[in-house]
C-alpha cells in the first residue's frame, strides 16, 4: 500500500511538466525526468548529471542536460504513435518508489481501427550509476507492422544552453553513441545506447540515420501482432571522472547488454529493497500520508550523490536546470536530517561538499572585504556563486531587479555550521572535524567575525545589514533567526577546535598553523557570549523578527494581496508590496523557534507561532514544515498535520510555482520532501534528537493508528512503534552502552536487547 | 546698474509660477510671492509667516498661507482688468533689489478702445516686520470711470489645506480684516487692511462687500482720466506672538495709515540701504553675474527671520508651502558662510533655531533607539521630523515608495555642528556656546556615538546604514562624505567642552549634570581618533563615495537616461535606475572636499573633480555650487563659471523642477542663492576662510575686471578690491591685533589703518 503513484489521466501539457518532476527516476548521478520515451525537448525531457555545470556568454550558469538516450517512437504506416498528438485510447502512467521504476503503458487507435499499445518500462540504476535500463514493447491487436525508431536525442531542452558543441552522433559495433564537449569547460560527454531484442526475426531489417543532434536505429516492419519487446541500456559518462566517457560508456552498455534488463533490474531492486529497510515509515489509518511520505523520501534517495563529495543536491533535485541547478540552504536545513538520522554516510558526503567548496566561499568572503568563508547563496561545482545582483525581473518596467539574496544572506554559513553540527552530535562521528567539518566551521566563525560589529554604546556585538529566510525584508538589522545561528555558530566553533585538538591533535596544530587561527579564538569566544539576541530579550513575547519589524505595516496577508497591480509582481525587493508590512514570505523567527527548541519555553512557542503565522504568505517551499513542527510542539495537531500535508504533497499535487513570466522554474522541491520526513519525525511523531539524547512526545493525528520508522542515533538502529497508548523503542543491535531516553518527559533506559514499551495517556 | 530685475514678456501661467518667486518681497516675517494685485488662489498669490505650520487630517504638515490682503482689481463697466484675460498692451512687472519693492505697470485696453495704465508698487516693510504697503495707480487716456474693489481675499492657495477654519471677514472703524484660526493648534491669525487715498472726491461712493473668505471695500465710479492713486497698508498678525491679533493687526494697520506710504518706504529703503553697504558686492565687467550675485543677496536677506530664533530658512524659502515649508541641512551648508561672513547676528540666529528645536531631535533620535541629537530632515516649528518615510510616488504604480530621507541621511547632526563651529571660528563668539550652541553640539557628538559601531576585525569604528547626500545612493555604508563630517562633530564636541569649561565653567558643570554627558566623552575621543575615514586611505585617488560604490556599474548618465521608461521616474529608491550605478544625483565627496578642503592635496581634489564631475546627473540645487567651489579651487576657471552662473541664475531663469507628477514642487531656492554666494567669495575670488585667518588666491573669470566686496571676520570688517593684478584689503576699523592674511601663499600683516595692496601675477 502506499508504494505506487499512478497517473491515468488524459495529458495536457501542464500534465507534462508536472509529471516529469514526480515521476522522476534517478540515482544521485543522474536524474531523469517522467517523461514518454517519444517526447522530446518540448515536453521537457531531461538527463541531468550530478555536479556537471556550465555557462554560455552572460547567460546563468546552469547543469548540462544530456543526449536523451531513452528516445524511442513507434511509427505506424509512416506516421507517430505520439502520446499527446495521436488518438489514445488508454494513457498510464505510473512510478513504482519501492522498485524506483517509471513505467507508462499507453493504447492507441491507429485511423484504421487498429490497437497498439506501448508498454516501457525504466530505471535507472542503483547499482551501475551510469545506466538507465529500458524495456520497450509494442503490441497490436490484430495482424500489423510497425517501424520502430530508438536512439539518442542530442537536440536537448536547455534554459539558458546550448551547453554542448562538437556534437558527433557515431555507430560502432552494434552501439550508437553522442559525444559532444561542454561550452564553458570542454569536459567531454558521452551517451551511447545498446539494444537487444527477445527476437530478431520479428523485423525485416535495421537502418541508421544520423543528424547533427540525433543518432536513430530503425528497425523496419517490425510484426507486433503477438508483441515486440526490445531492451535499451543507455550509460551516460562525463570528463569529470573519466578520460574517455566514449569508450567507457559504450564499454558500460556492451556489459549492461551482457547482463541483460533482468539481471539488471534485480541488483537495482535490490539496493533499493535494503534502502527502503533502513528507512521506511509505515503509517497505519493514512493512505495519503503513507504515499506522500514515501514519494518524500523516495525523491531524497533518487538525486543524492553518493559517489561523490563534490556534488550535493540542488533545490530542484535532479529535475532539470531550473534555480540554476544551485545547492542552496535547503540541503543542509531541510534535507541533512532525513539523511543524518537514516544514511549518515549520505550525509556525511553532503556535508563534505561545502569542504569540497570552502575555496569559492573564501573567495566570496574576499570579493566583500571579509575572512573566512561566505558560502555561496547558489552553490555549483566549485563554490562560486552562480547568485546574481538581479535575480528578479520587475514586473512593470521589464528591467531587472536588484536584489540582497547573494550579498546578504550570510546566514548560509551558519545554516551550514549547524548542519554538521548536528550531525556530530546524532552520529558521534568526530572524523568529521578531520576530514574537513572542522575547518570549514573555523573557516564560517571566522568570517562572522569579520561581519560582525561592537555597538559600544548597547556593550554588545551585532550583525547588521542581512537579509534572513524572509526574503521579502531584504537588508535588516540584527534577524533573530541569523543572530541566533552566528551565536551557534561561534559556539560550535570552540566547542569544534576544542574537540579537534582532543581528538587529532595534529590535525589541530596544522589547521591552526596553515590557517592562523588561534588568535580569533578569543574574540569568538567574546562574540559567543555578547552577541545580540533577539530572541532572548523577552520571553513569553513576541520575537521581533529584526530591529523595527513590529513597528512596520500591520496589515493582513488579504489587504496586502489586493493591493497588487500585477498577477505575478514581486512582494519583496526595492518597491515591493511586504517590504514595508509585517507580511513574510516564510518561517523565520519559527524556524529559529524549531531549530533550537530546547532554548524557548512552550509559551513563547505559541505566542509567536500565533504572531507570525498569520503573518507568513509562505512563498516559498520551506515554510510549510517549520510551521508543522512548532505547531506539533504546542499541541497544534491540525495545524502540524494540515502544514505537514502542504509540505509532503507539494510535488504530488504540483501546486508550486511554475512560471515567473516566461522562465521555468518548475521542478521538484527536495527541500519539502525533507521537510515531510522532519515534519512527520520529529514534530507528529514528537520524536526530538539533541545533543543530551532522544526524547519522545508523540503527537500523532487522531486517524492514525499506527507509525513504526526506524532511525539511527549515534551509531545505534532504533525501531520506534507508536500508537495513541504506547510507545515502543527497540535497539536493533546490542549496544555498547545503555541509552537514556525521555518519553513524555519519563526517563527511561533502553533495554541492551529487545524493547521498550511505554503506556502513555 | 544690476539692481533691477525687469519683466517685460507677455504673461503665460508658467511666466505667473516662477515671477511669483522670483519677485517675491519679503522681510524674514512675512514672504509674499511675486504675483499681481488682481491674482487669486490660480495664479498662486502667497502670503507666507515665518514660523507658523498646521497639518491638516494625515496631510502634509505646511506653512499657513495667510489671507492675501494685497487684493485689487479693477474693473470697467463691471469686468475686471486682469493681466490674463484682458486685452494687454504693455506689462513690465519688475523688482528693484536696492530698495526691496516690487512694482508692476500695466496698459489695458477695453473693448471700447480706451487704455487704461494700473501702476502699482509694494514692499514688506524690513522696518515693521508686519506690514506690507501699496501704492496704486490707475490712469486713463481719456475720460473715464471704473470701479476699483481692494480687500482681503481668505481663499487661499493651498497645498494640502484648508489650513484655516473660523474664517470671519469685518470692517470696524474704516478697516476691515479677516481672521481665522489655524486647524492644528488653534492659532488665530489676523490680516487687516488701511486704506488712504490722495482724492477722495474722485469717486461716487463706497460699497463693502463680505463673504465668508472675502471682505471687499469698492470704490465706485472713480474718474482716472488725470489718474487715481491710492494706498493700501496691510498688516499681518499671529497668534504665535500676540494675545489678540485682530486687535494689534488693527493698530498697525492705523499707525501705517497715519505714517503714509512715502515716510514708511522712507524708512525701509534705509534699512535696506544699510543692509547693502555692509554686503555688496561689485563686479565689473559682467552684468549678468553682478545682477544675479544681488538676486541671490536680495532673496537670502528677504527670508531671514531675524525676529525670533524659533524659525529658520525653508528650502523653499518663504515662496509658499512647497517641500512642507521645511528647514533642510541647505541652511547650515549653504546659507550659513553669508550669514556668518556678513550679517552674524543673522547667522547667530539660525544658529540658535536648532537649540530652539533640540528636544524634537532628542525624540527622534529616541524613536530610532539612538540617544543625543538626530535632527530632522525636514524641520519646522517644533523640531519633529515632517519627513515622511513615503516621500516620492512611484510613477510606475502610482504607489508610494519607501525613501530613507528621514531616517537614514543622519548627516543632518554633523551638518549642524558643522555650522556652529565654522560660525565660530569665523565670528569668534564664544558666547554660542553658552546660550545654547554646546548642548547643540554635544548632542549631536552624542547622537553619533550611539550611532556608531566599532569593526573589531579591522580595529576601526564605522557609520553604516546612512544615506549620504546623494540621495540616488540609500542605505550605505561608510559614506565618505559622512564619516569625515561625523568625525569632525566629534573633534568640534571635544574642543567645545574644552572651551566652554574654560569660558563658561558654571554652565560646563551645569551641562555636564543635566546631560550625564562626562562619561561620553572619553569614547567621544576614541571615536574622533579611530574613526574609518574612507577619504583619507589613498592620497591623490578617487575616493569611493561609500564601501563598494566603485564596484557599481559605471555608466554614463546619457545611457543611464535613455534607459529610463518614463519621464518623470525616480532615479533613487528601491528600484531607481541610478542606485545601481555610479551615477549620483550631486555633490557628495566633492562637497566634503570643499568644506574640509585644507585636508585634501590638490591632486586629490582634481582626481575627484574629474571622475565624480562626468556621473553626477546635478538631480539637486545643492550640487552646482560646490563643483564651482572645487574647481575653482583646481584652476578649472571655467568650469568654476560655468557652475556659479548655474547657481546664481536657478530663480532668475526658473529652471529647476516645477512639478512631480501633479505636485508642485516650484519655489525659490535659497541654498542656490547662498551657494551662488560662496562660488563668487569663496571659489572665484579665493577668499578662503579657516580656523588660521584668510587666505586669498583670486581666481576670477577673465572678463571681470574687478570685484569690490565686503565682509566680516571674528568681528573685523575687511574690504576687499581684486582685479587680475593686484588684491587689496582694508580694515574697516582699527583693529585691536593685527592680522595675518596670506595672499597667493605668501604672508603678509594687515595694516592697522589703510590698505594692503599686493601685486599679483
Amino acid at each position: 500500500m502506499g508504494w505506487k503513484i499512478i497517473e491515468t489521466n488524459q495529458l495536457t501539457p501542464k500534465d507534462i511538466d508536472r509529471q516529469g518532476n514526480k515521476l522522476l527516476t534517478g540515482n544521485g548521478y543522474i536524474g531523469y525526468r517522467g517523461t514518454l520515451e517519444e517526447f522530446n525537448k518540448e515536453q521537457k525531457t531531461a538527463t541531468i548529471v550530478s555536479g556537471l555545470y556550465d555557462q554560455v556568454g552572460n547567460q546563468w550558469r546552469e547543469p548540462v542536460n544530456l543526449p536523451n538516450g531513452c528516445f524511442v517512437q513507434v511509427l505506424y504506416k509512416g506516421e507517430v504513435l505520439h502520446a499527446l498528438t495521436s488518438k489514445v485510447l488508454e494513457h498510464t502512467q505510473s512510478l513504482d518508489m519501492q522498485n524506483a521504476i517509471h513505467e507508462r503503458e499507453t493504447v492507441f487507435e491507429t485511423t484504421d481501427g487498429i490497437r497498439i499499445a506501448v508498454h516501457a518500462r525504466r530505471f535507472a540504476s542503483l547499482a551501475r550509476r551510469h545506466l538507465i535500463c529500458m524495456e520497450y514493447s509494442v503490441s497490436a491487436d490484430r495482424e500489423c507492422e510497425v517501424d520502430i525508431e530508438t536512439g539518442i536525442d542530442g537536440d536537448v531542452w536547455d534554459l539558458n544552453g546550448p551547453h554542448l558543441r562538437n556534437i558527433c552522433a557515431m555507430e560502432k559495433d552494434g552501439l550508437t553513441s553522442i559525444c559532444a564537449v561542454t561550452h564553458e569547460n570542454g569536459i567531454r560527454v558521452a551517451v551511447s545506447e545498446a539494444i537487444t531484442f527477445t527476437n530478431a526475426r520479428q523485423f525485416s531489417g535495421e537502418e541508421r540515420s544520423a543528424d547533427d543532434f540525433k543518432i536513430l536505429r530503425k528497425l523496419n516492419q517490425v510484426n507486433i501482432q503477438n508483441g515486440f519487446t526490445f531492451y535499451k541500456f543507455i550509460s551516460h559518462c562525463v570528463g569529470l571522472e573519466s578520460n574517455n566517457p566514449l569508450e567507457d560508456s559504450r564499454g558500460m552498455c556492451q556489459q549492461a547488454a551482457e547482463l541483460g534488463f533482468d539481471g539488471l533490474f534485480a541488483e537495482h531492486a535490490k539496493f533499493w529493497s535494503e534502502r527502503w529497510a533502513d528507512c521506511d515509515i509505515q503509517i497505519e489509518g493514512d493512505f495519503s500520508a503513507q504515499q506522500a511520505l514515501r514519494f518524500s523520501m523516495y525523491h531524497l534517495l533518487s538525486i543524492v550523490p553518493m559517489h561523490t563529495s563534490a556534488a550535493s543536491i540542488p533545490a530542484r533535485g535532479m529535475s532539470g536546470q531550473m534555480y540554476k541547478g544551485a545547492v542552496f540552504w535547503d540541503t543542509e536545513i531541510f534535507m541533512l536530517p532525513f539523511f543524518t538520522h537514516v544514511f549518515p554516510s549520505m550525509a556525511r558526503n553532503l556535508l563534505l561538499y561545502r569542504y569540497h567548496t570552502l575555496d569559492g566561499a573564501r573567495r566570496k568572503a574576499k570579493e566583500y572585504g571579509y575572512r573566512g568563508a561566505f558560502y555561496a547563496w547558489e552553490s555549483q561545482d566549485t563554490g562560486e556563486d552562480a547568485c546574481t545582483l538581479f535575480n528578479v525581473t520587475d514586473v512593470f518596467t521589464n528591467r531587472p531587479m536588484r536584489t540582497y539574496f547573494r550579498d546578504k544572506q550570510v546566514h548560509i554559513s551558519a545554516d551550514i555550521a549547524y548542519a554538521f553540527w548536528k550531525y556530530y552530535t546524532s552520529t558521534g562521528d568526530v572524523s568529521i572535524w578531520r576530514d574537513g567539518g572542522a575547518e570549514v566551521i573555523f573557516e564560517c566563525a571566522r568570517f562572522f567575525l569579520s561581519y560582525t560589529y561592537f555597538n559600544p554604546d548597547k556593550h554588545r556585538y551585532e550583525i547588521l545589514d542581512v537579509t534572513g529566510p524572509d526574503e521579502y525584508h531584504e537588508r535588516v538589522h540584527n534577524n533573530a533567526f541569523t543572530n541566533r545561528l552566528v551565536a551557534h555558530t561561534f559556539e560550535v566553533c570552540l566547542l569544534v577546535a576544542a574537540c579537534l585538538q582532543e581528538s587529532f591533535t595534529e590535525k589541530y596544530s596544522e589547521l591552526m598553523n596553515v590557517l592562523g587561527f588561534e588568535p580569533d579564538l578569543a574574540l569568538i569566544s567574546e562574540m559567543a557570549q555578547k552577541l545580540y539576541r533577539p530572541d532572548s530579550d523577552s520571553p513569553a513575547a513576541v520575537i521581533p523578527q529584526f530591529d523595527g519589524y513590529l513597528r512596520l505595516e500591520n496589515i493582513s496577508i488579504k489587504t496586502l494581496l489586493e493591493r497588487k497591480l500585477h498577477p505575478h509582481e514581486y512582494l519583496g525587493g526595492g518597491n515591493g508590496l511586504a517590504a514595508t508590512t509585517q507580511i513574510i514570505k516564510q518561517a523565520d523567527v519559527i524556524l529559529a523557534l524549531y531549530l533550537f527548541g530546547e532554548k524557548y519555553s512552550s509559551e513563547t512557542k505559541s505566542i509567536n507561532w500565533e504572531y507570525y503565522e498569520s503573518r507568513t504568505e509562505h512563498g516559498s517551499s520551506l515554510s510549510a514544515c517549520s510551521y508543522s513542527l512548532v505547531a506539533a510542539q504546542i499541541g497544534k495537531a491540525d495545524w502540524a498535520y494540515k502544514y505537514f500535508m502542504k509540505t509532503a504533497t507539494i510535488d504530488l499535487d504540483g501546486e508550486g510555482k511554475e512560471y515567473v513570466g516566461t522562465l521555468y522554474i518548475g521542478g521538484t522541491h527536495p527541500a519539502g520532501n525533507g521537510g515531510a520526513w522532519m515534519s512527520a519525525v520529529f514534530g507528529l511523531c514528537g520524536i526530538h534528537v539533541s545533543d543530551e539524547g532522544i526524547s519522545v512526545n508523540p503527537r500523532l493525528p487522531a486517524h492514525w493508528t499506527q507509525v513504526k520508522l526506524s532511525m539511527l542515533f549515534r551509531g545505534q538502529r532504533l525501531r520506534f512503534t507508536l500508537n495513541h497508548t504506547s510507545v515502543a523503542i527497540e535497539m536493533v543491535n546490542r549496544a555498547e552502552t545503555s541509552l537514556p531516553v525521555s518519553i513524555n518527559r519519563q526517563n527511561y533506559v533502553l533495554p541492551q536487547t529487545g524493547a521498550l514499551m511505554i503506556s502513555i495517556n
